[in-house]
């Protein structure tokens, strides 16, 4: 029956139940139930009229508002008849003093903050998962690759810090973002707070107090949309930088490389039908796909930020496709690439072997500046090098030999010099001080976002 | 329990039906049998093994390829080995030569062809609407309006023409598009053929004619992306053309403006919750909202078509959301437009009342014309008609009085001359030919489209 | 000669002048002086190489790069080549221990953290005028709308206090996600520093110290390019809220609407070539225009983020439009829009006669306050109201005088009473305070920041 | 000086040309001067006002129509003003009838028709080389490979049919979508040709006939923006079309595989300014990177697509960027992708060395069809051969000789048919089959394209 992946494939059921539909009515039944009591306790409506709402509230579901809104045709109008209905007597005093995007829009900026919440544990927790494995492989010793091209010795654990510290500014970023995202308003029509007049401000804080939420610093019908398209441009930038962690791994597992090797279970699992041999980095592949889904969603939300006047409706379609669908597909993303992190093997011989394979002509680099530290200038190594290179590959030979039988090279630089120009291990010694700087910075950022959760 | 408003809110459910995952399920079973049925056929398997497979690829239902799937992690092995379990000691026969792709991409060609026939027809019957709602409006003479200012007179139904004249262009692009998306494939693991070798050709075409699909000229595992990406960008095209007359809609309808009013069930339907009189252009609005998620839907839809080598999974993922969203939210947009045309108020006195209020200036460059025409020449021509229409705003007095009462102006025209120029219906005489030579021309187009589906 | 226009329609001189080619060959030459500088400093290479060196730097020109660059195709090479030209035996110095992307991101960051300078004094400016002219227009009574329909009353300046609330976020982020753009490098070939070793990080940390900039925590051969992303997300966010103030003026600015009216030489300008008394709002046109483009461009830089290994060279070709285009043109729509805003002409005489063609109705939402606080409850105020509203628009009366007839609201509203509920003054009182209270505020935080400037 | 990199670095000297903003103010000034002979031939205005006219406008310059916009701030009005100055008395009979996007609309239609004309003919010219190339190395072999992973051998000039095909649906797209875009119109201010009356279809007819260029069906004051956005969208595909071709030369070239290499000139070229041995495709690269900026590029057109009522001028300043940015940035890819192709060396060793790393898994598919025919059926020859690629690759061993040790396989083949089964020649015969196909129909397709032409 369902239609849309995020219904039954994308995205936890943790994630999918906060923005499941029905469950949304009851939050903004809820609203309205939080909203008459605010009003008791100001004296605006009776004390019993707060009570008998808030017992109604409880009880309506799906069904009775789909049903006002075959007549009124208007979502929040149906639900607070749905509400009206079941409070009997004290059915006027519900929405009192509000509009429907009073509700609506408060509701949105709850199901984002407890959707946000859920996404930072998960950053985090991937976050976590990746120092571990970058500390692990810190020792390893693997090509380097520019332009697709073996460039020089990096220590394996290297590629994490870089991930590690992209996911810092990440979580930084979202955090902020979902802040600014997560604003309910009481407003009323325009903004104004005319329907409630001088006690407007107060019932707006308290409402947004009891309900765990920011408020709108002034709105107009609406929340301003600028919190919103921040936040999922912000989605949009975490979601890339998976991309960009997943199209690694995805190269670094292709067949002739091979430093890595997703997850699989060789028993049961079939890579693929014809060719039972392939264990195809699938999970990677898709946080690659579902990047491209949501670099589309910043369009709709920019948008979505350009409201005519006191607002126009234009953004109430985008939001009920864009919110859901940004949150269980970065949710989807996380929980894949998390499963890959975990799990995946490493393959140092791999790597090894890889390094060998360019016999000497990862090291050149290094050659050039030992060469030019030697007196002959950085011009003239280059030369130098380049030349022997070539030479190399011309000839299919390892690089430390055509070194050797230079003329120019071997009157400046002795075999054991020459010896250690070509060890890789002694030459990614400042990179891992590097990286395990940046792990150690990140842990202690982790530790106190997480010490300020308790 | 539904998350994603295309499952009970946009779209209609003959579409919603065709994007149902169970069916799709089912649309691949049948592909497997036919699949069987073209081997059989041919001589590659044996009847009695097709007869078999035919069979259980009927009984085949969602559960079983989920319970599949659990074990395989891999839908199409899944769907094979539920086919193959009740299809008893035939079941080795199914999919033979196949690759999962094939199955998947044939599936979806045959997805976007019906969902294509739907969408046709709907664009059809939306310009047929319109030709019609713009017939009926043409004597009506209304303010053209350029930088959102009142410019010179306009027939109301030349509007609907220029949508019209679009929707012929878009409703050609579009059955080209989906022709260019609807192809499958039975090429095998990387499109050379090799399972089925020299036959292979002959299965394809075979497999393809009797689903009554097109195939690819040549594909690797899958057909390439270029063709659904290009149906993708036409419909973002169409959606994007309906934003523009919804949002013609809108503005017109302003409480300021009021030329038209969208359909309004005033008996029940609330129009807001605090201001009971409104009666809002929600549909209009709804068209041009979903128009931005159309246009995002590109941006995925394009970066699939980078796929690398013979394939690789990354456009699944984004396909498994794009392609039924676009098409219900197109969908949508149609039914929700199909109904503001065809019960949208015109309010032909209000299109007078706003000619009337401009005091004549709308007149202006036609009194520069004749100015120009009888010898001022059209610079000079233009600095008078500018300077007596300063004037006339100034000091809110109607143009013709100010030409009247103007020397020069007087002295070259008469007073039945500057009624002639005055009265905008003599204006317009060339603008209603072209807007009905457009109805006739597309109207002739439709029913040859129409006459080709008979 | 130019083709595209910000070569010489869009962006200030001052903008463009940081974007210029041949100052950011300039740009790279300093960093290239400033790196031989650090290196003497900590005994690298010899304190004359330095100066040689510097002097070299300075007289290297563009016709220079780009003829070594038609030998190497390899614009760094080309300057570090014509640089060792000129530095004579010292030019062996040139360059050591870095790699091209070192100096080419470097001298990125500094001319975004140059270009964004400039912006951020912009967006302060705006927002400053949008603080004055709101606190000059809190006390026009306009019509608040939504749906492009009237709605309630609102004070005008409200208007400004939402943009002026929005752009303080605005301001926030850009300050946050330029500063995350601006980081310079000098980590080598992928990162790790091995050409320098363990002196590497005080390498780096001097350069950037030097020229004023941030560093990168951890780089591969780039620097990681979220960052970049980042602020064009911000950008184009920022973009959008202009595209929604320009929008709204275009809209009050309708031949219908009018009030607003923008900046106009009456004596010489030409608002249309045919129409001649048409004052058009081409500035507001030209910002929404802009934000278009805009939102386009976090596309490119959004799909820039993922790099492979150590880097590609896929993002050089992005950015080198993207960059430059996204400040010229963010640019040239504070430049329109501070225009805009400092000469826009504001109509109250036009709110006021908006408001009155309404006949009440715009103040139907207060009479249903009143009638439910009188014991009517919301739910019947509401049909009450509804009632009335629907028939006044039918006979085209005042729904005050439908009140003052109808038997039910006249038996518990006194004409005195309805005096008062009908005076839109008395009604915007809340708002008013919600606005001063947004000037205030936001007045206070720019003072801060251009305190931290100082 | 230059800012943009389509001014100096990006696209032809012959593209460049045609933006070229001088080239448009003689292009507008040109549509003028035809105007007033249509005018004349006509009898609206004297013969000898159009021959001053011609002369008049052949002698406007840049300058002349810079100087009268800081005047009229308006182009066309300046350009007119410009060229009545020149044509002394007969200076009153510009522009005559005409609106100014009358002119500007026609001359960019006549841009985008000669633009589409350069890249119609790169698009055939490249698809030529592309058909030679995949003719040339359709006797390779080489690994197909799919999720990254190697999968079965195929011809490597297949690679270039799948190409081919897809290159051959773009060049139909593009020549329909560019014909869709060349529109001009001479309908003055809203589309109804008022201002010249009856006669106003003929003098539309005859100036676009005249001019070479189509006309538009029906206009507002402007021609609808659906024609470009819809070129802007096909050019961004084929754009998407060239990143996929380039990206898989980037992955075929990278060190591990080397079955490529992007023609460099070894002598001078300096690849890495560190790494003087890595010959890095940085063509590719590039191609690869623009296409990131044409995807970006679909937004704001789309988003252009919709304008308000006869016109706004929002897409006026998009598309001062947007064509011009859009041409010469697919003739750059089209540039660098035919030096690319013209030019790569392929490297049929590498393919050999890739097939036999995989010690034979790469004809596991083969193996288990052959199997499957004879009489294991489909699942159980699938779960022999995945168990004997699992032990293969376990223990390093050749996939042939575990087939020949495990008793029921050696019991149903014989050595000489394994021999066969392992051999990848007559694996691809089908391949090469199709792909011929291919190449000789698209081969016909672009001979009828250019007999066309002539």
């Amino acid at each position: 029956m369902p239609v849309h992946p995020i219904e039954y494939r994308y995205g936890s059921e943790e994630m999918r139940s906060i923005f499941d539909y029905r469950r949304r009515i009851r939050l903004m039944a809820k609203i309205e139930a939080e909203l008459a009591k605010v009003e008791a306790d100001l004296g605006v409506i009776p004390r019993e009229a707060a009570d008998s709402i808030a017992k109604a509230a409880e009880q309506v579901d799906w069904e009775d508002v789909l049903r006002w809104e075959r007549v009124t045709r208007h979502e929040t109008m149906a639900l607070v008849k749905a509400i009206a209905e079941k409070a009997g007597k004290h059915g006027e005093y519900v929405h009192l003093g509000a509009t429907s995007n009073d509700i609506l829009d408060t509701a949105t900026a709850i199901q984002v903050s407890e959707a946000s919440e859920i996404l930072k544990k998960k950053l985090i927790s991937l976050t976590r998962v990746m120092i571990q494995r970058g500390r692990e492989s810190l020792e390893y010793i693997a090509p380097a690759r520019t332009h697709g091209m073996i460039a020089i010795p990096i220590p394996f654990g290297f590629k994490f810090a870089v991930w590690v510290s992209m996911m810092r500014r990440n979580i930084e970023r979202f955090i902020q973002a979902s802040k600014d995202a997560s604003k309910g308003k009481l407003s009323g029509a325009v903004g104004t707070m005319a329907a409630l007049g001088e006690i407007g401000p107060e019932v707006q804080r308290r409402l947004m107090h009891s309900l765990k939420i920011g408020e709108a610093e002034i709105s107009t019908q609406v929340v301003p949309r600028d919190g919103l398209a921040y936040l999922i441009e912000v989605m949009a930038l975490i979601s890339s930088c998976l991309d960009l962690i997943a199209n690694e791994i995805r190269n670094l597992h292709r067949s002739e490389i091979g430093e890595v090797v997703e997850p699989f279970n060789v028993k049961d699992q079939t890579g693929s039908s014809t060719m039972p041999h392939k264990i195809n980095p699938i999970n990677s592949e898709k946080v690659c796909g579902l990047a491209r889904i949501m670099r589309g969603l910043v369009i709709p939300s920019l948008e979505n930020v350009v409201l005519e006047h006191e607002r126009d409706l234009t953004n109430s379609s985008v939001e009920r496709v864009v919110i859901p669908e940004a949150f269980l597909i970065l949710d989807e993303q996380l929980k894949a690439l998390s499963f890959v992190m975990k799990n995946l093997a490493l393959r140092p011989d791999a790597m090894r072997s890889n390094i060998e394979k360019t016999r000497g002509l990862i090291m050149a680099e290094r050659l050039m500046m030992v060469l030019a530290r030697k007196g002959f200038g950085r011009q003239n190594a280059h030369e130098i090098v380049r030349r022997l290179s070539l030479k190399a590959m011309r000839e299919r030979k390892h690089l430390k030999e055509e070194a050797l039988s230079d003329e120019v090279v071997s009157r400046n630089l002795s075999r054991e010099e020459l010896d250690e120009i070509f060890d890789p291990a002694t030459y990614v010694i400042t990179g891992k001080r590097i990286a395990l700087s940046v792990f150690d910075s990140v842990e202690k950022f982790l530790d106190s976002l997480e010490g300020e959760s308790t």
